[in-house]
């Protein structure tokens, strides 16, 4: 499994080969996303679902995406540290994994390892995106289910609520619940879901509280996980799922572009493009028509 | 100015007329990237450094670019209160910019709003970095001169250097150069910066201390990052100007190839395609070669 997803982080060129194989066994594991601001306690929160899940049997993957960050090396280290007391457990996968490369890298890299998380017979796959960017959210919220934390007092429950982070979460856990403000969290973020259009029958995301540290609601939480996984149905399953593919495939084949765009060469090269628009010669979407049409 | 920022934001069609008539405008600018983690007083150094260069008589633009994290909308605003004390002087620009829209935006994104400070009569443009990410890095190591902040006992002057900061680096201030552990930090970086290797004659980046709420340090920075314009000559100017431009026509070509990917549809369209992944009837990368081909 360790090797796999070193393929991945590395896209090495075998990887096609090893996807291809994987395929027809993947599609069992329940796949939560989990995100939230730093400091909110994702990896305390993460800790105490693996116990929960465990406590009923379950065989968790957890894999911790770090979109290479070049300031969260040791943030990351400590995160890992967190969440040693499972380490011991076979019944239990703990692996980060860092998306070298390309910017795009993420949006393929994150499926693919959680594929072969799944295909190793993990029945929960736990992505959980260290950082705060737009690249995070979307990873996130191509899960089965995904979770949001956020906390009181830190301004970020109607924060997030504003900035559209209520569109990707099912489930909003306001975890760090014994602090001031808790309340409050807890009935704006009710209330902005419960304002928010969706068609009739759809889920409605769930708030709980949670305290991570002391694995307060985390029983609660991980119910109402479950119960979003059960009101996707076969159908709405389906359609999550054909959303990370698409993801997928779209960033595989934007690197294949990518490539294409930084090696075409000759006269018309991109260096050549860009010297042209340094000194003012040309203009950039004129050299950008100009690389697309070379590529053909 | 505003308005054509504002189009930049939006990606406004009209911005190739606006880039083509801006681009003989432009290059006289000196492009200061300035980045770092949070938390380090990127806004504070930003704003003493806005009063020396106004001390030193040049006018100043200053582009504060957010990735378009979902969770940093507060901590933005809180940086434009903060450098609202320059907010009179006819002789400083101070905008803020999000990259809407797809992750390579901010690719081309920066570079154009950059063209359209520098065209109209800024002498210095501050182009400042919120968050921690690698395309944050990116940005602000396109600029001319590249300035990264660093605070003692963070962990980050060797966790930053280690990750690959060295390599962006121009200029390294250890800000809240008071507090303990500031001369380790120093210490620390200047070792590093000395043992890295770089052909004889190139700059070798500076390690200056600043306390940016006193202003302490400020115009050694400030020395600091003109002394490297100079050292760069004009050969060395043109060779970051065309890495920029690399960046932005790049970023453009990507932007026209995706928006082929996003729309190419029909039978063989990215839905269908995704969904015959998420089923297990095609592996991924079969998936893209079949989306790239059918954007010929």
């Amino acid at each position: 499994m360790a090797r796999l997803v070193s393929l991945v982080e590395d896209a090495h060129p075998s990887l096609r080969e090893v996807m291809a194989a994987l395929a027809p066994h993947s599609g069992r594991a329940h796949v939560v996303g989990l995100t939230g601001p730093p400091g909110v306690g994702k990896s305390t929160t993460t800790s105490a679902l693996i116990a929960a899940y465990r406590a009923r049997d379950r065989r968790v993957g957890v894999l911790a995406v770090d979109p290479t960050s070049p300031f969260s090396g040791g943030a990351l280290l400590g995160d890992r540290i967190r969440m040693s007391e499972h380490a011991a457990d076979p019944g239990v996968y703990i692996r980060s994994m860092a998306s070298r490369g390309h910017l795009g890298g993420l949006s393929w890299a994150a499926p693919q390892a959680v594929r072969v998380l799944d295909a190793a017979g993990c029945d929960v796959v736990l992505l959980e995106t260290v950082g705060v960017g737009q690249s995070e959210v979307e990873v996130a919220g191509t899960a089965d289910t995904t979770v949001v934390l956020v906390a009181p007092g830190m301004g970020d429950g109607v924060q997030a609520a504003k900035a559209g982070i209520l569109e990707v979460a099912d489930v909003l856990a306001v975890n760090k619940a014994d602090r001031d403000g808790a309340d409050r969290t807890v009935r704006d973020l009710r209330h902005m879901v419960s304002m928010a259009e969706r068609p009739a029958g759809h889920w409605q995301p769930r708030v709980v509280r949670t305290v991570a540290t002391t694995a307060s609601g985390i029983d609660d939480l991980l119910t109402a996980v479950d119960d979003h996984r059960e009101a996707l149905g076969a159908e709405g399953l389906q359609a999550r799922r054909t959303r990370r593919a698409a993801r997928e495939v779209e960033g595989l084949a934007l690197d294949v572009l990518r490539a294409r765009v930084e090696h075409t060469g000759g006269r018309e090269g991109l260096q050549a493009l860009a010297a042209d628009v340094a000194a003012g010669r040309t203009d950039p979407y004129a050299a950008a028509d100009r690389l697309v049409a070379d590529l053909g």
